[in-house]
């Protein structure tokens, strides 16, 4: 060995787990990634059978999954949770078979593995091809919403991915409930069980340890709120893929067709309003300024929209007589996710001007200008650097639904590996193969 | 307002920059963020001419950059640097020249940018692109090798890429030297020269804080020895992409032909011994330890090559009387790239067995199978999970030139974004573009 020899180990393995949680995350993690490369051989048939399954068996025993849901509700009310996380968190038999129906749904698309994604024969004759393979084990961090913890084992398993879930406290019973029906269906197919993994019992320090296994976990997808991802960005060796926020902007440029614009804003803004991609803030070109806010400015009033709207702006709704309720905008509005009836209004003097300030203050998720003028498009589409970058179309529509993917892990909002919505093939790597016949190099 | 409102500011913006280093990373990452978007708007034929001209002044400047080594040098001797490391550091009129015909090759290179990657136009009449696009500013910290300065700004700017270089005290001066021309030519053609920004003069402090200037930098590649890999992928806050470590494995299978598996053993371990691809544990089927493991070891000795052997092995090569210096193999063996004339050896007592062994210990980079049956080729080619998987091939063949890829900026031993030999595309990521006709979602 020289000065330069280097010895490696899994990051995971190297650290002691001191702790009785550190010890049960990271033989969780070990049992899934010892479980995962016989599931990378299934055949698509065999892995759709074993979903179908899974969806029978939520379906045959959804009475024990609500009985364990009405735990988790009982302590959610003791501790007084705002409603719309209960609704999130409350789990009945037609929501169970809404969520085995994601599990069908999954069998149907096809399977992203094995696919060649480019391939050649050499000038020296080696056959080259990229293939694609699952990732290993993937790591999902998400919040009090038990049906991810379906949906994420379905997609990751589809795509020949173990799984090891955290889905929050506050869904522990539910979770628990429903990750032993999957393991159930795995061990009846004769697959192993640690396939799916639940560290749920092992609390936020469980969460923590995930973070750092690196070598054992693969990816971690963060689904929640921005707390949490940032959390797990600050925190994780673990690569990981940030999903989510949603600081969304529409343009209405000076030459859009204003009564297209009046449906479009609404449509962003309240088709839908606690989701990412809903609309946060809309620029109004000075041309237009009056002709297109009154109008939108009318319509929203209507829907209980509040806007945070800039002097310009204010000055003309009020010299309008707007029925808007309108306060004034600081440099917060500008940043801020409302996921809420609130709408951030700004107008601005040109569309560069526009680009410079989405440029400054979006999330990278998603944008769209409302133009007529091909040179707006053009200088929209080129120079908006985001995930998805729209024209004369509502925000809602950037979703990996809407896009064909047939489901979808989240939309990521970083610019490695994944971009946008992210459907089946997100969940997978690639390999190189490389076939020759006694090839040395010169 | 509601209490799921978020307020996100890139993480390091919300960092105060506490010290003189902290400031000057910062500003340096900032500048080369501010001057990018005109980058990534620049046509093939603007970048290609910056390309080629940056390739001229760095011949027309060589003495300059020469002198300027000079200085690393004299450093270098002072302390007494290894002749290896020394002889990566030595800049010479040959090597300018060379390292400006990389330049040159990259401008011949297809423009990755705006490569239209899928589209197609939905059910609902919305036309949908993903498109190639930078990444944005690419952070490199790699170690005292001057070459590898111009190599990444040229691959980066090619991409459309700010580039931000951290490249080791060592090198100092030749770094300084190498930048300023490729920044005066910039200039000269009436780019921003922050487009290529040099951080060395920040130290070791610099490049942690570079490492956390998330949301300044899109991606961080280290290039270099594992000590240097580990401590960016424990400490960024910034994504990775993982390079190079390669503890590589070749397979001599029961039905290998014995020739030629001499041939490739001896090519991938000697060929040239301190790079990634370079073999460092041969694994041989015990049904031909004795017939392949004899000429493979008389070959080797004959290069100086150390044999580190298990016991069997040891065995075998006493008992014919084997030239081969052979040391007891101990578990260590078994996980260190030695980058030497040194070769583990192990005898295995199926295709199944070297599978299991190449997936405890393999940093996941290259594995090579010398086999003349389709069963263990299958076998091998389905179930080692590592970023280049060969078949009766030199492993020294894992590489993006050899790939045909025409530059490489590393070869990634991670899953995610990009998976063995990186060329350009791996410097980009995509954007969805959709545009409607006045789309709103039902």
């Amino acid at each position: 060995m020289t000065s330069q020899a280097v010895t490696s180990a899994p990051v995971a393995d190297s650290a002691s787990a001191a702790t009785p949680a550190a010890e049960g995350v990271l033989a969780a993690a070990r049992a899934a990634k010892d479980a995962q490369p016989g599931l990378a051989l299934l055949t698509r048939e065999r892995k759709d059978s074993v979903l179908l399954a899974m969806a029978d068996a939520l379906v045959a025993r959804a009475d024990e999954i609500v009985a364990a849901n009405a735990a988790d509700l009982e302590a959610a009310d003791a501790v007084g949770m705002d409603p719309g996380l209960r609704d999130r968190l409350l789990l009945t038999p037609e929501r169970v078979a809404a969520i085995a129906q994601q599990l069908r749904d999954a069998a149907a698309l096809p399977d992203p593995v094995g696919e060649v994604v480019r391939g050649s024969v050499l000038a020296n004759g080696l056959e080259l091809r990229q293939v694609r393979v699952p990732l290993g084990v993937v790591g999902m961090i998400y919040e009090a919403r038990p049906n991810v913890t379906v949906d994420a084992a379905g997609l990751a398993l589809k795509s020949g991915n173990a799984v090891v879930l955290r889905g929050g406290s506050a869904a522990l019973h539910s979770n628990t409930a429903l990750i032993a029906v999957l393991r159930d269906v795995l061990l009846e197919r004769g697959l192993p069980a640690d396939l799916v993994v639940g560290i749920d019992r092992y609390g936020r320090e469980g969460a923590d340890v995930l973070m750092r296994a690196r070598g054992l976990v693969d990816v971690l997808i963060p689904r929640g709120g921005a707390g949490l991802i940032q959390r797990v960005v600050e925190n994780s060796t673990v690569p990981v893929i940030e999903t989510g926020t949603g600081n969304t902007h529409v343009l209405v440029d000076a030459s859009a067709d204003i009564d297209r614009a009046v449906e479009i804003v609404d449509n962003s803004k309240t088709q839908r309003i606690g989701v990412c991609n809903a609309l946060e803030t809309l620029l109004v070109h000075a041309d237009v300024a009056e002709s297109a806010l009154v109008p939108i400015a009318a319509r929203l009033a209507g829907k209980g929209v509040t806007l945070h709207a800039d002097e310009r702006a204010r000055a003309i709704l009020e010299a309008a007589g707007s029925p808007a309720q309108v306060v004034p905008a600081t440099e917060e509005d500008w940043a801020t996710e409302y996921l809420a009836l609130d709408l951030a209004v700004h107008v601005v003097g040109s569309v560069d001007e526009a680009i410079e300030h989405i440029r400054c203050y979006s999330s990278g998720h998603t944008e769209s200008i409302l133009t007529r003028d091909l040179g707006s498009q053009r200088a929209f589409l080129a120079r908006v650097d985001s995930a998805v970058v729209m024209v004369n179309a509502s925000t809602r529509f950037s979703d990996g639904g809407e896009f064909g993917f047939g489901a979808e892990i989240g939309i990521s909002t970083q610019k490695l590996h994944a971009r946008g919505p992210m459907g089946l093939p997100e969940l997978t790597t690639t390999r190189w193969t490389v076939i020759g016949d006694g090839h040395v190099r010169p």
